[in-house]
C-alpha cells in the first residue's frame, strides 16, 4: 500500500497500521483524537471540522471532537474497521477522495502535524484496569525464584487466567516521569520488623495492554467466541513493580502498592483490526479448558516483535530484552471471557494487561528479576554499568511491532519511563 | 436540634445528619442531588433553582445540578461543612430564612419529596474502589479457620492496612439485585480438577465505605494527619464475596472474580463533619506504627451502631449481626496515608471500603463464613429456616447509626440486596 505521504519505509506508522491517540500541540492545547501516519498525526478534529469524513457514511464524526477516544471505541468494531480503511483510502496513492486532503494544501496544512511538535496523552478515560498474569514463562520463572521448580505455578494456574484488579488512577501516557515510591519493605528475608524507605528493588514488567470498546451489562458474561468484538485495540505497557514491596504486602491479597504507583502506556492504540493478519498459537496448554474458555479459534494470539531498551542517567543504552507476544498462555478473548463469566460489567475503556510477557533464554525476559535471577546478578549494560535494578535517572524504553518493512509494519511506537528520585515523605 | 419539618424522633435522617444522595422521580427522571431529613428528600438542584442557596455565600451553587456528588465533594471539607451548616439553618424550628423554605409552601411542593416517592442512584462516579481488610477480628477468625490460631494473621497484618485494589465498575446502590457468579471452584479441598458452576457458598461482608473528595498528584502522598481533609463522607457496604470462587483463584494476586461480580453501597453519604462527634479508639495494636501511619490523634475510628438483617424468600427477615464499627485496627486516615505513601494518586469520587466489620462473639461478625465456622453449622432464622450460605431470594439489609433518638439520630439508612438465580452461561 502505497500512500502519497511520504511515510519511511521503518515507519512503525504505516499505511497498514492507523493507530488512533490523543494529542494536543503547543498552539492548541486542547486534547483531541488524531491518527499517526508516517512522521505525521492527521488531527482528526481538524479534518472531521473541514468535511475530512464526508464521504465515510454511518460514523457519528463529534466522536473525533472529544478529548479521549472512549465515545469513538464505544461505536464497536464495525465503525473502527469502517474508519480505519476510510483513512487509508483518504493517504492512498491511488486515493478516490483527492480533494479532501491529498490536492487541499491548506487542510493538510492545519491537520497534518509532525510527530515532532505533538504532545501525547492519555489515549482512553480508563473505567477499570485489571492486570493478568498469563505469560507462564514469567509465572514459571519467578514462581521457581519464590517456590523451586516443582511448586513454581500455582494449582490454578493453568486452568484459568489469573489476575488482579490494579489502579486506574496511576496509569500514565509513555514520557511520563514517575518517582520511586516508598513502602514498608523488610531489610532482609529473616527480618521480622518491615523498614518504611523508597522502594530499593525498582523492576519493569514488558506487557501488553488492551483497551475495551463495548461492555457487558451486570450479571451477564461476555462468551469467549463473541469476546474479540469487545476488543477496540492494544498498546505497550509497562506495569513498574517495586519487587522488596511487594514481598511484604502480597499475602494475602495479593499486590497493591507495589504496582500502584504507576503503569506506563503507549500513546497509540493501534486497533484490533490492523493486528489480524498476525494471529498465532501461543503457548500450548495441557489442561482442556472449561466450556467458558474453549475458544473455536485456537489463533487468537497476536505475534508482536517486543524490545526493551534500558538507559542509564550517563547516557548508556542497551536493549535488554528481544521477545515475542506469543509467549502467553491465555488470549485475550479468554481473559475477557474469564474476568465477565462472574457476571462483572465491562465497560468502554476498561484497560487489561496481559502479564509479564518473556521468554524462557536469558535476553528474552520481560522482568529484570528473571534477568538477574531474582537481584543475584547483574544486567551488563553498555559503557560496562550494570544494574539489579532500575536506578533513580534511568530511563526504560519498550517497543513493538508486527509486520516487515516490505509490507509496512504495524508498530506501536515507543512506551517510554524516567524513574525521579522518591519525594520526601513527612 | 428542633425543625419546622416534621421529622420522626427514630429517623436516620435527624436534622444533625444531612446526608447527600443522588435521585430521581418518575415525573423527573435526571438524576440530581438531595439530601435525605426525616421522611423527606431535599431537591438540591429544585432548591437551588428556586434561590434556595442565595443565603450561602462562596459555594458554586451550579455543583447542585449534576447527575453525580462529585462536583460537591471537590469543593473540599469546609465547602461541605458549610453547606450541611446552612441546610440546617433552613430547617431550623428558628430558621434566618423562612422565606426560603419554611414560608415557601410553593417551593416545598416542588422540591420537598416523600422519600417513599424517590429512586436512588450512585452518590458519585467512582474513580478508583479499594477495599481494606482493617477488621483485625474478622482477619483473626477468618485466618484461624484456614490456616490456625497460631498463623492466622499474616506477619504484615499489624504493620500496615492490608489491602486490594477492587472492582468500580459493579459497585451498585441499594436495591439493585445482584445475579448468582459463576467460576471455577474445587469440588472438595482435596479435589485437583475445578468445576465450573455458579458459586454455592455465596457470603457477605459487612463493610464501612468512605469517599474520597480531594486527591493527591501522582508521586505525593496524603500525610496521616491531614488525611481527614481529604474524606467527603461514608456509606454501608456489602462486599458480597463467593468463597469457594476466592479459595481456588486467590493465591497469588488476591480475590477476583468472587468479588468483581457486585458490591452494595447505602445511597446517602453521611458527611465525615456529622460524625465528627462520634470518634473513638478502636482495637488495640501493639505494633508501632511506622511515622507515616502514626496519627497525631488516637481518636480518629468511628463509633457506629451496625446491623445485619437477613431476609428469606418466604419471607423471614432475622438480624443475625450486632456489632460496631469501633471493630477496626486501622483508621481511614491511616488507611488513605498507606494507600498514597507509594506515591499512588487518589482522586474525587474514589471509593475504600474498610474490611468485614466483626466482634468476636457470636451474633457479631459481619460474614456469614464467620458465623457458620466456615459453613460446618448453621444460621438459625425466624421462621426455623437455616442457612450456611445466601440462596436465592435471599435479601440481605445491613443498616448503621451513630448516636441517640435524643439527640437526633446520625444514620445511614439501608443497604439492601437481593441475589438472583445466576444466569445461564453460554
Amino acid at each position: 500500500m502505497a500512500s502519497w505521504l511520504p511515510i519511511p519505509s521503518k515507519s512503525h506508522f504505516s499505511l497498514a497500521n492507523i493507530p488512533f491517540g490523543i494529542i494536543s500541540t503547543s498552539n492548541q492545547t486542547t486534547p483531541r483524537p488524531a491518527i499517526a501516519i508516517g512522521q505525521h498525526a492527521l488531527d482528526l478534529s481538524a479534518f472531521a471540522k473541514n468535511n475530512g469524513f464526508s464521504k465515510l457514511t454511518n460514523i457519528p464524526t463529534d466522536v473525533f471532537s472529544q478529548s479521549t477516544l472512549n465515545d469513538f471505541a464505544a461505536l464497536g468494531r464495525q465503525a473502527h474497521r469502517a474508519t480505519r480503511a476510510y483513512l487509508q483510502d483518504v493517504f492512498r496513492q491511488e486515493t478516490p477522495y483527492p480533494e479532501l486532503l491529498k490536492n487541499n494544501e491548506a487542510l493538510q496544512n492545519e491537520a497534518l502535524i509532525p510527530l515532532a511538535d505533538i504532545q501525547s496523552h492519555m489515549p482512553l478515560s480508563i473505567g477499570d484496569y485489571t492486570d493478568f498474569f498469563a505469560g507462564r514463562n514469567h509465572a514459571q520463572t519467578v514462581g521457581t525464584l519464590f517456590r523451586g521448580a516443582a511448586n513454581a505455578l500455582n494449582p490454578n494456574y493453568n486452568h484459568l487466567p489469573v489476575a488482579y484488579h490494579g489502579r486506574a488512577s496511576s496509569v500514565v501516557v509513555s514520557g511520563t516521569p514517575l518517582h520511586r515510591p516508598w513502602g514498608q519493605v523488610l531489610p532482609n528475608p529473616q527480618a521480622k520488623e518491615p523498614e518504611f524507605k523508597p522502594c530499593s528493588r525498582l523492576d519493569i514488567e514488558l506487557e501488553l495492554g488492551m483497551f475495551v470498546c463495548k461492555g457487558n451489562k451486570l450479571g451477564a458474561s461476555i462468551p469467549v467466541n463473541s469476546a474479540e468484538e469487545h476488543i477496540f485495540g492494544y498498546v505497550l505497557m509497562n506495569d513498574w513493580s517495586a519487587r522488596d514491596i511487594q514481598q511484604w504486602e502480597y499475602v494475602p491479597l495479593g499486590p497493591f502498592n507495589a504496582k500502584n504507583f504507576g503503569t506506563t502506556i503507549s500513546p497509540w492504540v493501534v486497533l484490533a483490526d490492523a493486528l489480524e493478519p498476525f494471529r498465532c498459537q501461543g503457548l500450548v496448554n495441557d489442561v482442556p479448558p472449561k466450556v467458558y474458555l474453549d475458544e473455536k479459534r485456537k489463533d487468537s494470539i497476536l505475534d508482536i516483535n517486543l524490545e526493551v531498551y534500558f538507559k542509564t542517567a550517563k547516557g548508556n543504552k542497551t536493549r535488554i530484552t528481544k521477545t515475542s507476544s506469543q509467549n502467553l498462555l491465555w488470549s485475550w478473548p479468554q481473559m475477557i471471557a474469564h474476568h465477565s463469566v462472574s457476571g462483572c460489567n465491562m465497560r468502554t475503556g476498561d484497560l487489561l494487561g496481559s502479564g509479564t510477557i518473556s521468554g524462557l533464554e536469558p535476553g528474552t525476559q520481560g522482568s529484570i528479576l528473571e534477568q538477574t535471577m531474582g537481584g543475584k546478578q547483574s544486567v551488563v549494560l553498555e559503557g560496562g554499568e550494570e544494574r539489579k535494578f532500575v536506578q533513580d535517572g534511568d530511563s526504560i524504553t519498550i517497543t513493538g511491532w508486527s509486520g516487515t518493512a516490505d509490507d509496512g509494519l504495524i508498530g506501536f511506537g515507543e512506551c517510554e519511563g524516567t524513574i525521579l528520585p522518591a519525594i520526601t515523605r513527612e
